[in-house]
């Protein structure tokens, strides 16, 4: 009796020649059967962006060898998973969708700026079961060495045990180091934000223009004089792998009482 | 003694020379000072996006005539808010942040693929009051006379009692019709989708592109052959004027405990 590998579409948001998405398609391969529709070229900090006043290219590519197929695509990684669904998948469901390996943190705020994650919260919203790895190196040759072991795990574990409906989990795994990982912490987003700076710099036309800089600050450190060990900043600082499960249902349901008068 | 006008920010996703923020500065200049900082071309469906790999532009814009503090950007919403809070306003802490009002409904899914809700959830991250207004009406030039005193008034009440940290309200006002609307709900993000579909063409050169079309789809109609009273859609169908409160924590609390077999 043959056996069915299971579907796993992967897709990233540094674009379909970095590192991080040619690991994971390793890892992958070893678990299922791969498809991969990735941006044409880097989409960092690209949120949940889509394209609606411009058509989209979609390319076969074979970048990954000649047995994963894989495609290129202009758009944004929330783009490539739609074309993914609706156009190369056609009547195939995933059961799987993946988005990563990030080169950098997508812990705390960053979720709402990021790409990888746009790409596994558009799985959700399709009803899919939808995960996005991060590591928190943003260097080109980040290591990936040390995630092969965790990712299989929750993915393993994600395929056995679907995730409800509109839920994704966003996984982000500590800077290779000499300290080994100490296992997986389940986590609360931290309260953060970026304290922006803005270079200001003069072109050689006398014009200015703004590079975006910022440092990250955590609002979230403790509570009572004791550090918030339940947060996803926590855990990446003492070495254990955050899961942040994360939905795109945005409603604070607690204030909608607390709105009510405005109906009157 | 001299009364102190509240400082309202003010932000877009259609661009700074669109109909709908014409409307918001006008009625936004009748209850305090106004400080625009917008895109300086069309930013819709651009999610959180913003921009890290490449500069900023802002100038000065007189779209508003003299007495409107206003600046073009060429960022994204969410840029533009981050360049107002941290360049532009600098020591001045705006008491609300309004972005809007768009051509186009941001109910339901929508508010995840929204430059005008990320204009005013970068508002709620940076620690301020926000609001995103929209009209259910996609055409440039949509109908706008109907939404002054619904917007005054959720604009007064939100400066009398300000949200909570990081609350973000997602206020979308039924398109101008023959009927009056018929006041406010309180809502929910109705759970829903667009079914997407790929129009493929082929180009001159004989290569394929595609535009994305879709429909969206409503899964939230009903519960047990009752309608789901509770949520944006209904509301906006039965013409109301929907407001979903929304917070910027994605994490989906309830699975946190369900998902603690993964740490072991």
């Amino acid at each position: 009796m043959k056996e069915t590998k299971p579907l796993i579409l992967i897709s990233n948001d540094d674009g379909i020649t970095a590192k991080g998405i040619k690991h994971l398609v390793e890892f992958m391969a070893e678990i299922g059967e791969v498809i991969v529709v990735a941006p044409n070229k880097g989409q960092s900090g690209m949120g949940h962006a889509i394209t609606i006043g411009q058509a989209l290219r979609l390319d076969k590519s074979n970048v990954f060898g000649e047995n994963i197929l894989a495609y290129e695509c202009s758009g944004t990684p929330a783009d490539c998973v739609k074309l993914a669904k609706h156009y190369v998948l056609k009547d195939r469901t995933p059961d799987l969708v993946v988005s990563g390996i990030n080169h950098g943190s997508n812990s705390s705020i960053n979720v709402i700026y990021s790409g990888t994650m746009s790409a596994a919260i558009e799985g959700s919203v399709e009803g899919l079961n939808a995960i996005g790895f991060s590591v928190c190196d943003y260097g080109h040759q980040a290591d990936f060495s040390h995630t092969k072991e965790v990712i299989q795990k929750i993915v393993r574990n994600t395929l056995a045990n679907p995730l409800p409906k509109g839920i994704t989990l966003n996984v982000n795994i500590p800077k290779k180091s000499e300290i080994p990982l100490k296992g997986i912490k389940i986590c609360r987003q931290t309260k953060g934000r970026w304290a922006e700076e803005f270079d200001e710099r003069i072109d050689p036309h006398n014009r200015p223009y703004f590079w975006l800089t910022g440092k990250f600050v955590n609002d979230d450190l403790q509570v009572n004089g004791e550090p918030n060990t339940d947060t996803d900043e926590w855990a990446l600082k003492n070495n254990y792998v955050s899961i942040v499960p994360c939905s795109h249902d945005l409603t604070a349901y607690p204030l909608i009482a607390e709105l009510k008068d405005l109906e009157r």
